[in-house]
């Protein structure tokens, strides 16, 4: 049965968890280098296991743009056991005593970060999160259930095996990296709900697969990536500034979730910016969904819908609304903002200072590109997705958030009265 | 419709957040003095809707430990307010700092505390939730929805409503403290799904309560509450403290999570330690559940099923049983704990060190009692319940729990090569 086989991954997950959560970074260290070892020496069959993917993947008529997310070549191999080895030289949180603190009865409480324990990880196309998510649990001393899409089943399968192996003859225990096989979508519903075994769910990949865990678990979900990102150009926005960062915000990677979906640009400069923007976009290729009133300042857009408003785009797409004031701006975002990234580019102090404190989202960002909201740009060293909700972790999430914490009570004969 | 009215009321609840989020903490601790008094001008109307409560109750069959739950008098409607102008004296932590760093780019990125946004609160009869938990709510800046038991269905309209009233006289907005009316259990359905309303949903009470929650929510949650809390007594005990240590972790308040529900006994110090135990727990009248080994020691005692291994007695029983060494007793924990607290009686520095660190609990004690596990005693003044699982807040929930993080970036321009 299908429930009983991940039932027993899960189950060896948590014993390994178990014996993780004692070794020393030493030895989750020397794992990863062999894991990136292991990569370099299989590149051949990989590349195999990869083609076969491909192979189907074109027969399905996936579009260039996934084959290409799919394919995996030398180059990429190597840059996934280049990832791996860069972890290595990053700092362990583990261990790490937040604080420690004396009780007048004696007590002394620490507290201490240690492992999440074992991650679920559901995620959809690219094969390299296979080798990313499990080498960033390793090095923070979690053990890790993968559960990839189908479309990459051979190369997920080859990788994840490949990379376990390497862990457990360095010594890790066995069942620390562990890949859900079946490509039956029944395997999802059972990870969804497998809470004895599973301390966390980690959904990567579109918005559909991130609703269908988020309604389904009841194992504690990390909500990522899904961004309606908004850029404010306030009337006291140095105008090609604000350009700029509403160019890279959309353009230097539109499918990305920190990429900008909307422009929302205040009434007295609407006239002059729009113009602006509309011949930067054109350079491009953007597509500008306008408001009534934007679109009297435009030569070429579409209407913005109620719709529009609300989507993320992903695609060389953009909403332009024009707005009274900062607080209409700011209605809007908490209107149709998922909680990710916003910037607003303006030039006043007072404002930057509002916009700060008063919206409600991951990032706030005063005068720069809201493509910067990443784990490698904040120089987390890593990242193992972008949180949008808010508890436990908020915005790109490095290796402290793969821990947790625990309270240890040094005692000598303490009892409450 | 029941629904339109609990939506309406999360929207409400979310305005107010919004307003909320940028109020200075004079202005929310003005708002804690307005309730307290309040509460002191009202105690006779708060009195009279109680005792309507209790009436039902009586009617019901309540126990007389869950009428006593539910009474209230002028001592503990005094204890509520006492407890709210308690929160005032509490540093705050929202707009905390928590670091604040620059990339090479020249951007400068904070890590700042802000509230959660709006909390919703589901709980059973006591009360003094609706108090406790709208003023810790208050004091970090959150909005509330508050769902008591139907049981308490008068009481808890009141007390909110006194509250609320309180609260929006001393110039918070309207909708920061709302409580749901319907006892209809449909409206808990509702709360654990609205999503867009609720940042965070924290059950407080019975265990199916918080299985239900927990199950069907959609709004992520924070479980907290059972304890199926071990004491190991090491062979290296000092057994005198080891007798005071359990029988003040199982007798000293038996219905609260913090609580003992089984003692492990090393083999070779069963035969000595287990009749000073059964003395000690004679004069408290506790049942020992035993296993065969522990039942050889012990003049009276019943059989410790496997059931009862995993059972959170809450009441004046305790399973005993004999293990061969420390690896056995973590290894039972691992199996049968709830992840809340435990504790070892060791004169060993190795073997407490051992159990600090293997032992995957909220809180690890070395020689003290498991009773310490609160906010209280901790020192973090107040207290929103106790977490059990592993996400965002683990252990004791204090004000800072009651916040996340958001980052504030400061640029000039910057965009993404």
């Amino acid at each position: 049965m299908l429930r009983d086989e991940i039932y027993d991954q899960g189950k060896r997950a948590r014993k390994a968890a178990r014996v993780m959560a004692s070794l020393r970074v030493t030895q989750r260290n020397e794992a990863l280098r062999w894991m990136a070892d292991a990569l370099m020496s299989h590149q051949e069959s990989i590349i195999a296991e990869n083609k076969r993917d491909l192979a189907a993947g074109e027969k399905a008529g996936l579009s260039a743009a996934l084959l290409d997310r799919l394919r995996l070549d030398h180059a990429r191999i190597e840059s996934m056991a280049q990832g791996l080895l860069k972890l290595i030289d990053l700092p362990d949180p583990v261990g790490q005593t937040d604080r420690m603190f004396q009780r007048p009865n004696g007590l002394e409480i620490g507290k201490v970060r240690v492992p999440l324990g074992v991650v679920g990880m559901i995620y959809e196309a690219r094969p390299n999160v296979t080798v990313d998510a499990a080498g960033l649990c390793i090095k923070t001393g979690n053990a890790v259930l993968l559960r990839g899409g189908s479309s990459a089943e051979h190369s997920n399968k080859i990788l994840s095996s490949v990379i376990a192996q390497a862990a457990e003859k360095a010594g890790l225990p066995p069942g620390c990296i562990q890949s859900i096989e079946s490509t039956d979508r029944e395997a999802v519903g059972i990870m969804l709900t497998m809470n004895q075994y599973l301390d966390v769910l980690i959904p990567r990949g579109g918005g559909s697969l991130i609703q269908h865990v988020v309604n389904h678990a009841t194992v504690p979900v990390i909500e990522t990536g899904t961004g309606v990102c908004h850029a404010y150009v306030d009337e006291e926005a140095d105008l090609t500034m604000a350009v700029d960062i509403v160019n890279n915000g959309k353009t230097q990677r539109p499918g990305v979730c920190n990429a900008l979906e909307t422009v929302l640009v205040h009434r007295s400069v609407a006239s002059k910016f729009l113009p602006m923007l509309e011949k930067k976009f054109k350079e491009q290729n953007v597509v500008i969904r306008a408001c009534e009133t934007s679109a009297q300042y435009l030569e070429e857009c579409e209407s913005a819908t109620e719709e529009d408003y609300a989507t993320e785009y992903l695609d060389y797409i953009i909403t332009a609304k024009v707005v009274d004031d900062i607080h209409q701006a700011m209605d809007h975002i908490a209107a149709y903002g998922t909680h990710h990234s916003d910037v607003i580019i303006t030039a006043s102090y007072a404002k930057a200072r509002m916009f700060l404190a008063e919206v409600d989202s991951a990032a706030v960002y005063v005068n720069a590109s809201t493509r910067f909201t990443d784990g490698e740009m904040f120089g987390f060293g890593a990242e193992i997705g972008i949180s949008t909700q808010k508890l436990h972790a908020r915005g790109p999430m490095g290796l402290e958030e793969l821990t947790t914490y625990k309270y240890v009570i040094y005692g000598n004969g303490q009892i409450r009265e």
